[in-house]
């Protein structure tokens, strides 16, 4: 938990954008896997996190704005519950830890709630993504599941995006403890990585360094040898020698602050020629990506950067054919790289995700498109100062996605198909860093973790 | 997943056992941490595995017993999914495996409960335990949230209890199997746990274990110095010589049996004379439990034979007075062992605990306890050949709670308070392993996990 100041003014920054009306923030549950008791690892909501810091379940905050009034709703334990809890801080003394002097009992907040929407007051509330958020909504506020959604406060996410975006420098030095945490679990998986063992055994043991640095994974790790496969979960494999092995996997601090790393390495010592070849595509990319990383300048053209790199690349590998900015303007690079460059991370690792890619990742003047492979870019702004980002180029040889191609001819005039076919199983290379946005440029977050062909085969001595 | 057959059957006497109506059994979503997309480990709910053993997020399924027709409803990955998840197995031929021929896209699922209800047929749901399973009966039936859990289909679930409690060889191979992974974890524990450790660090080893064998964890793992706090998940301590530590760990295989092991070990390389003590206390009597289980006998009598164990070893402490059986009647026990001896165990870790403790543990005959102790013990019907229990006895030496008596001066015939200051900090142990019932007695499941103070000193060398 930051300190009480922290919260008191970034409520009060809140405040002074929103002006009027009733601020409702959901906290979370806890959620049961197979049976109500039975619980996952209690994840706070970032948003409640961010302005009331407490990481409990079964809490709602509300600021009402036109009464001057702020007021964390929830239960102390009875007695009979430290039987069983043992003793633990009270809940005032939490709320008091960040400012808040009024706490009521979480029954109370429907009568509050009532009267507010009796008053007419603008309740203002964030767009639910758990079931028990529509719940809530419905109960409370008499807003149906269908329509909650769009009922959400445009003004409030507006207000709530403008301030997470930019990372103080406490949050800065937390992000980097999450990052430093994942360069731990990305160090061990470089390092141990051997042919025989499974995805989930090397899985496995990188969330248990998570676990033990006092956090958890800040995203289910993928691990893979099938890289091209974006959203893999699938790790029953063993993986062999001449594979190369795809880890993206990140931590999350005890603070719920995240890191979101992708190294590739090959499952033996080294890397075959073509894999070499392909991972310099993506390396020469990523890093000319990072260089262009500064305040003023649109992550979507960044994006477009990479793009033409790799494309580049993939010409000098006989693939592709003609101008390669001509290329990219045809979306030639989506064949090899169908999602986006990077996105902002924070508090969520896909940071605000639930507040809407529109807000977060654009504005008015700036829409997100929605041709393939532009749709998943998830940030397309000006970087500003403060902003940390993912650099996440990859090369990514979709079989299924080929044969759409080619079946088409699309694109014919920039594809040569027949040398396609033998990247056909190549599979995929991802990867990724983290970077903080600075006034004249940016800063790659956490300690070293190399990178280099020659760097990522030292380590696999 | 088990062959087509065991599908077909199971699903054969449940229409059996219930004649008429429509049955509607909800799969699990994904359920997403801190947005929608960034998802927990997927469970799936247990009563949809063993009756359709689809192991997939966002399924439905109906049994219309009226029409003979069972449904699973869904929707098939398009291409444009598969160039993100690559290829995976159609739903229709996942279906196929189960015995289940007819599928329809999840949209089809409203129109046939819509019709199903307007034609007066009866449709018997289970206990909703997610805030989603309250959406969709509210959209799909009309049923409120607030009245969900009452109108769930007693006969139903007493179909369903009647079907899991007794479990089947095939059943008991991969209980077995959840145990086997659950002692490995707790071979980790007893071998590698050494002063200084924090707790979460072992915990994270534990869980690496249960993810490189194929599942994860079965329940968020108890690992403390703490063994008195019975919900305990503070894991921030650094554990110290002198303490003992106490885990409470157990996996679940890749079908989602489980297991749920206890061991408590001296952080040292032994016990003190006064822990050794105690923890004979417990062993003894967890071993005079487990003798005494065999079909026909209640559980709630081989609680009380354990709780009068436990009394008489507390009387040779000096901290009991009396008869130990006469101290048990008047709940003297409900002191240092506050909760139940054990439950039953399969799909779920307390197996079926969503669809009620008074269809699973007990009988119209033989209700559960309303007093402090007797409400904890989840289990007290006639054991029966296939039932698979935990047996879990343990002194738990709850500072709060030794207060409150104190102060009441509560039970005073029976326990010298004076005696018992000493015993304030002792904190906890508990022993559990888990019991196959057989048809002569009982069958404990897994390899060795040792337990006696000599052999658990022996792997702490």
């Amino acid at each position: 938990m930051f300190s009480k100041s922290t919260y008191l003014k970034r409520r009060q920054v809140l405040q002074s954008k929103l002006g009027s009306g009733l601020v409702l923030l959901l906290g979370n549950e806890e959620s049961g896997m197979n049976y109500r008791d039975n619980v996952y690892s209690f994840r706070q909501d970032s948003t409640f996190l961010y302005y009331f810091g407490i990481d409990h379940p079964s809490l709602t905050a509300v600021i009402d704005m036109d009464n001057n009034r702020e007021i964390i709703f929830g239960d102390e334990l009875t007695i009979d519950d430290i039987v069983w809890t043992g003793p633990k801080e009270p809940l005032a003394e939490k709320a008091g830890k960040v400012g808040v002097t009024e706490v009521k009992p979480a029954s109370a907040i429907a009568g509050l709630l009532k009267d507010a929407l009796s008053r007419g007051q603008a309740i203002h509330f964030l767009p639910p993504y758990r079931g028990e958020h529509y719940l809530k909504l419905q109960e409370w506020l008499h807003v149906s599941p269908a329509e909650a959604a769009q009922k959400a406060s445009v003004s409030l996410i507006k207000a709530v995006v403008s301030m997470r975006s930019n990372k103080t420098e406490e949050e800065v030095v937390e992000l980097e403890k999450a990052v430093n945490t994942s360069i731990d679990m990305h160090l061990a998986f470089m390092r141990e990585t051997r042919a025989g063992m499974t995805e989930k055994a090397i899985a496995g043991k990188l969330q248990s360094i998570a676990i033990g640095q006092g956090g958890d994974i800040s995203y289910p790790i993928i691990l893979t040898v099938n890289g091209e496969i974006l959203h893999t979960h699938a790790r029953d494999l063993a993986i062999r020698d001449g594979q190369m092995a795809l880890c993206d996997a990140g931590a999350e601090t005890a603070m719920h602050y995240c890191g979101d790393l992708t190294r590739t390495i090959p499952v033996g010592k080294t890397f075959t020629t073509l894999q070499r070849e392909m991972y310099e595509i993506v390396l020469h990319a990523q890093e000319t990506a990072i260089a262009a990383c500064k305040p003023g300048v649109l992550f979507k053209d960044i994006h477009t950067l990479a793009c033409t790199q790799l494309v580049d690349g993939m010409k000098q590998m006989g693939v592709v054919k003609g101008d390669p900015a001509e290329a990219v303007a045809h979306d030639v690079h989506t064949l090899f790289f169908q999602c986006g460059l990077g996105h902002m991370m924070g508090l969520d690792v896909h940071d605000m995700e639930n507040l809407g890619e529109q807000y977060v990742g654009y504005t008015e003047d700036l829409q997100k498109g929605t041709a393939f492979g532009w749709k998943s870019l998830r940030l397309g702004r000006a970087l500003e100062p403060g902003f940390v980002v993912t650099v996440e180029p990859g090369l990514y040889l979709i079989p299924t996605l080929i044969d759409r191609w080619k079946a088409e001819n699309k694109l014919a005039q920039f594809i040569d198909y027949n040398r396609l076919e033998s990247f056909r199983d190549f599979t995929g290379i991802r990867i990724e860093d983290n970077l903080l946005i600075t006034e004249s440029g940016n800063r790659v977050l956490g300690k070293e973790l190399v990178k280099s062909v020659a760097d990522v085969e030292g380590l696999r001595g």
